[in-house]
């Protein structure tokens, strides 16, 4: 450390898979996605001040590999996240991040984590936050479509801010149902197996599609969705990828995070590039409507954006202090002289070899 | 571990800073500037198969925080690279950086490092390997116009590549100067101290200039540079810094690494958008000329690109092999079941209440 610099500025605060899972155990699974739901919302209400941009892509036959940005002004952060379909069958994940934190004054990393685990959580608690604002207020009951890595976080986040307490389950894999029923049960909730997305639809006031292919598919169609219904449209999330019939968006009020980015990635994409959605910023500081009704029928096109990442990893930074769910990393090269980085390089050469 | 994946494949090689000094001195500096450049060299003679974007900046009014992707379709790498010139105040480095590579097949990171040091040291070989295509070849001397902190990486890699070995130094703080004078003592060089950039390229056939100020300087006029010289203009690497005067560029053959980001941040700015320069990966390839003749001047505009930190990081990795200079993190999720994200998550409580 040199005389000036504050204590440890060099050394960054790591969040493993493990310590991750650790701190979301210790805090307690429903309380961390309540906790996050409300930095997320906090971040959407004070949407202008960040600075945006769409994903930084990098594509090639297998996947996806993207950089995303963003900066409050103080705290800039970014998330590394891949997108490779055909992984789980070599048994990896499909999606897999981590993400950073740095300081916007002098560029210093603040906060390095794992964000598999994080995404999977924010993504959840982003829907629930928007379900909020857009979901029938008697809204007890939810269909999930799809029963993958996302659903069981979809069903804990909306039993956190929602107080959902009925599910009706389908998958094409009866295995994925399986495991979901599997994991969820003794959370509370009252689980219906549908052999059927029709029947899963059924008395559910909440529809969230999460299908994972890599196509064109249709989950949902027209005559499956009744007014007064919301839906949360997890799983359509990059170019060729969409669950939802076009005939449903065209009839349904569409709800998005950040129209450039959701126009290319989400349902939208089927959709003329002017059409009209509503972005969820205006809903959640009240410059425009969220669900004016009990008939009108409510889609939140979700497809991630950077601001969500950005408050995810604000929250664990809040919720790290005090914990022993980090490793210190010595990222961050701190010489004596801060032009002096060679002479460290030497001295710890003449360091090496007085231990030898 | 899942059964199918490939062993480890979640634990991602971590590169600390003090490793990074252990890895470069065990392996000598010399010789890690001189294998370093070649990995250098090999990348900018297959520059037409990256994956190239000019650097995603964020832009504050104390610096800039940057990510530089790209990728050669097998393996993708980013560097995080901050820039705020008033940190030195505070006893910070102006410049920290840290970067990773990946495998675009499945999107896995394979390699996390500091990259502080490690960008000093490919700034470094950079200069030197465009140098040995555009130097005077009887060039034995080399004058350095700003002693900080890349000063020393550049008199040992031009050491390193083309023999270097006499030296004069000028910078406008005696005192860095004196440090430089320091580091470099025993290394093999003769080093006379200059009290002007005017002595100092007397007799020089190399000109290095490395200041640092943010703002548009004129390290070196017209009058100052003969003909037959080499310019490694290093410090002028964003909007509004600038070493040398037009004069020099205008009557110099120019040589960049990308010319879309060279407009922007180099010497260049001064000059036309059309204004022609030679892109070194053509003179590398044989497609362009390097230097021609005794009399010609020529300038290498240096700003860094992207590709020289991939082929840090992949030389760095290269190296790591049976050697113990490296961390292993804990990065990425691995279920047994690809699909099982929330099972992991439970299970790992359990494993905690079973510890108590």
């Amino acid at each position: 450390m040199n005389a000036h610099a504050p204590k440890d500025i060099n050394i960054v605060p790591f969040v493993s898979v493990d310590n991750m899972m650790k701190l979301v155990n210790s805090i307690g699974i429903e309380t961390f996605l309540g906790e996050l739901a409300q930095f997320i919302e906090e971040d959407f209400k004070r949407w202008e001040i960040f600075d945006k941009t769409p994903r930084i892509a990098s594509h090639s036959a297998e996947g996806v590999i993207e950089l995303m940005p963003t900066s409050d002004g103080e705290v800039y952060g970014f998330k590394y996240v891949n997108g490779h379909p055909k992984n789980t069958r070599a048994g990896l994940q499909t999606v897999t991040g981590f993400g950073m934190l740095s300081r916007v004054d002098n560029g210093y990393p603040v906060l390095f984590s794992e964000m598999t685990i994080l995404t999977a959580l924010r993504t959840a608690a982003t829907s629930a936050v928007v379900a909020k604002y857009l979901a029938p207020q008697d809204a007890d009951c939810m269909a999930i479509i799809g029963n993958g890595a996302q659903s069981e976080f979809q069903a804990m986040a909306f039993k956190s801010l929602l107080n959902i307490n009925k599910l009706r389950l389908y998958d094409i894999d009866a295995a994925a149902t399986d495991k979901c029923i599997r994991n969820l049960s003794g959370k509370g909730f009252e689980i219906e197996r549908c052999d059927s997305a029709e029947k899963a639809v059924e008395g559910a006031q909440i529809i969230t599609t999460v299908t994972a292919d890599k196509q064109y598919a249709t989950i949902l169609t027209d005559n499956m969705v009744g007014s007064g219904i919301h839906i949360n449209a997890v799983g359509g999330d990059c170019p060729g990828k969409t669950e939802l019939h076009k005939d449903i968006l065209l009839r349904a009020d569409i709800f998005v995070e950040y129209p450039p980015q959701t126009r290319v990635e989400g349902e939208i994409q089927q959709l003329p590039d002017n059409y009209p959605v509503t972005e969820l910023w205006q809903v959640m500081t009240g410059a425009a409507h969220g669900r004016r009704n009990s008939r009108q029928t409510t889609i939140f096109d979700s497809v991630g954006f950077a601001t969500e990442d950005f408050s995810a990893l604000r929250y664990v930074r809040s919720r790290l202090d005090g914990t022993t769910y980090f490793e210190k990393l010595d990222m961050l090269a701190d010489p004596d002289d801060p032009r002096d980085l060679f002479g460290m390089l030497l001295r710890a050469q003449i360091d090496v070899h007085k231990t030898l």
